[in-house]
């Protein structure tokens, strides 16, 4: 048997501590996997009087610890940019192995910490980054390493889905789901980063990199969380026989005329038809729909969050990077060649549903529909309720009362719509624009 | 930029013409993706005026392909145990890596590849084989390598997926089903690999050796084909709120107090709840569920055939080898260190649905219970109908007359229910059992 590989791990949280508790209980699974022992070594805390069981491998010195001699493979689950960045670099820098869970870092400087390792010979995992449990970034960058990825789309939020999951099925409102989420352990106190869409965001970079050769930042993607999703809009896709969900999308948009080929990569709140897998993804899960030019669509599921789920995408990491040290190799690398450029936000184009409260008045079906002309937004179809006017002949009950009118459009740049709907609010016939929501017809397949 | 990996392809059929197509018109990402030119260096097959495009580089000549000293990766596409194996055998002895899609060869004798790899040191992958493009097996060999899996369970075979969709969908027998999948290219002139099971078991086969690192070979799979699926039994599990679909399923079972921890591998049809994920999987379609203890449930769905799709695994798989290649390193290597033992098919516990022609008379039902309880299978649901019986009070309409009776089990070991059902048929007031089948509650969660 090789010598022993050994592992420091920085951070003890819900993540950390099944970490720990699997290299404990599955240690002879994982040396026979491996082809040697898996040795956690030291773990870097905060407050080691929260870890008595840890012992004698609890230190404060994170630095110190990642550039321990005796350390094959640093394990980071702190999360947030700092102080990862620097330790994780420093490990690198010293030839260690990393393994870790942190989107955001990832997100924001992949492109550093991979250069690192490129520079040390070392290798960087990080399935636990996104969607958990779901084996998902190893598909992309090995699996489907022959092929030409054309979209990756899905639910990669658990608080949020399940947030919009609870307004759904109760009709509660987006404050209400929020508090019962965060009563349940579903949200943070601060729930920021899943509410505003950031933590998707962050997936979505990684995913939009490892799709498509290109390096993909958190600030190439364009990002909007579900506050704004109120009950009238739930009531309104449930009308339309769909869903809201907050999507992950990253596309690579074919070379036009005018442009060259581009990515996509974009978080935000959209319908989606209840017919469609994503739609009947409930609570905490996460799905995500791959496409390729030769695979076609492949749909991966699970548990997108939580300590043992994560730790088990940081576990089968860790496992392949000891594989690497014994057999002296090292894992695929990142893969930037293409370097697409990123395809601006407003060329986008999507179908959208926007419900206006308008005059009750003739003439006025007629003014809105000509803004939208004017904009080259094409309606795709139009409902009018409420107020006084109907459409199926009877008579009027309430001449001259407000009005809501829905128009679904086709496909439409997000810079046509934008221009188009702040032109509405200008028009007397408007009293408000209640909302604007986009609705994605994400292609699908051989599902009922 | 390395030297070009060198590549000699075992056949060319629909996928074998895919993966020339895909390496001809993806050449320069797939070098940029495994680090050197992938360059294909010779074709064997058997009928070389078949395929004139390919010109120079197709050879009669197998076996002198697989040993030329130039070629460093062969890929086999021809099926088929021989001469399958022994040129595989020779091409891993003389060092050359491989890249397979043939299921039968590696359930039946994976072992001794493996074995070939392990002693030139060369890498043997398979992604191919199992699901087509849905990547299955790296996720289990790598992403779950840390984690301990209980079960891989689901539909890995397309043609009975669309012979059995058809079925449900239109009512049509067995036999009228097969008649269209065949006129669609969907079944095979001769469907005895595909209806009769042995393709899933191959599949079965693969997926069980990786999940719990043992060698299963298709020999300890049990397997049952959806030939004697008749349309009552479709309108049956209609009535119950089930489909029908041929599962392959690989269990890891605990240790008890008579029996070691083992493995079971099967495939057969059986009854699904309409609500759960795979009853939505139509036509020739693949999922397949995996529950790992830490992970919880992932669901991988696509196409799970088709020259393209099978193409693209075979493509993922050729640039991970010619990575391997570049960097002097190897992927990793079979492991079937558990060595559990395979659960004798009689004690695995399933439910089941009995219907049975039965005589109309007082005292049937009680006979037949009893004959149940006499063999410990304990009854779930009964239904009665035909006949003049009635449970609901109703006059009795034709006295005498045959009935059905519709049992619907907990779960029995397989023996106990077939010496009950021997037992069943030998009664007097039984004229017939007119099916049995198995109705499988996979746990699900988070999909509505």
């Amino acid at each position: 048997m090789k010598d022993a590989i050994r592992v420091a791990m920085l951070g003890c949280g819900t993540v950390g501590g099944e970490v720990v508790r699997l290299l404990r209980d599955q240690a002879d699974e994982l040396t026979a996997r491996a082809g040697a022992p898996v040795e956690l070594v030291g773990v870097a805390v905060r407050r080691p009087h929260k870890h008595p069981e840890l012992g004698a491998l609890l230190t404060t010195d994170a630095s110190a610890l990642v550039t321990r001699e005796d350390v094959d493979v640093v394990v980071e689950v702190i999360g947030g940019i700092e102080p990862a960045r620097s330790l994780l670099l420093e490990a690198l820098k010293a030839g260690k192995s990393v393994v870790t869970a942190n989107k955001a870092l990832l997100a924001e400087d992949g492109a550093t910490l991979a250069e690192a390792a490129d520079a040390s010979g070392a290798d960087l995992y990080y399935e636990a980054s996104v969607a958990g449990a779901i084996p998902l970034l190893r598909p992309l960058r090995e699996s489907l390493a022959g092929d030409r990825i054309t979209r990756v789309a899905g639910i990669v939020n658990g608080t949020t889905n399940f947030i919009l999951s609870a307004m759904t099925e109760s009709g509660a409102s987006y404050a209400d789901a929020l508090d019962e989420a965060t009563r349940l352990g579903y949200a943070e106190a601060d729930p920021s980063a899943d509410v505003d869409g950031y933590d998707a965001a962050s997936k979505a970079a990684i995913l939009a990199t490892l799709a498509f050769h290109t390096r993909v930042t958190s600030a190439d993607v364009h990002c909007e969380g579900i506050r704004e999703v109120t009950a009238a809009d739930i009531a309104a896709a449930t009308g339309l026989g769909c869903v809201i969900k907050l999507l992950a999308i990253c596309e690579r948009a074919p070379a036009t005329a005018d442009a060259p080929e581009s990515v996509s990569a974009r978080v935000y709140p959209a319908m989606i038809p209840t017919t469609h897998p994503l739609a009947a993804v409930d609570g905490a899960f996460n799905a995500v729909f791959v496409e390729a030019e030769a695979a076609g669509q492949l749909m991966f599921y699970g548990q997108g969050a939580g300590g043992a789920p994560t730790a088990s995408a940081v576990l089968g990491d860790l496992v392949a990077v000891a594989r690497n040290r014994v057999v002296g190799g090292r894992g695929p690398r990142e893969s930037a060649y293409a370097s697409l450029p990123i395809r601006p936000m407003g060329t986008v184009p999507t179908r959208y549903h926007v419900s206006l409260d308008v005059a009750d008045r003739a003439g006025v079906l007629s003014t809105i529909a000509g803004e939208f002309a004017r904009h080259g937004v094409s309606i795709a179809a139009v409902r009018q309720s409420g107020g006084g006017t109907t459409y199926d002949g009877a008579p009027d009950p309430e001449p001259g009362a407000p009005a809501r009118l829905v128009l679904v459009t086709h496909a439409a740049p997000e810079a046509a719509l934008a221009t188009c709907v702040a032109a509405l609010t200008g028009l007397e016939a408007v009293h408000g624009v209640d909302s604007v929501l986009r609705v994605e017809d994400l292609g699908r397949k051989g599902v009922r």
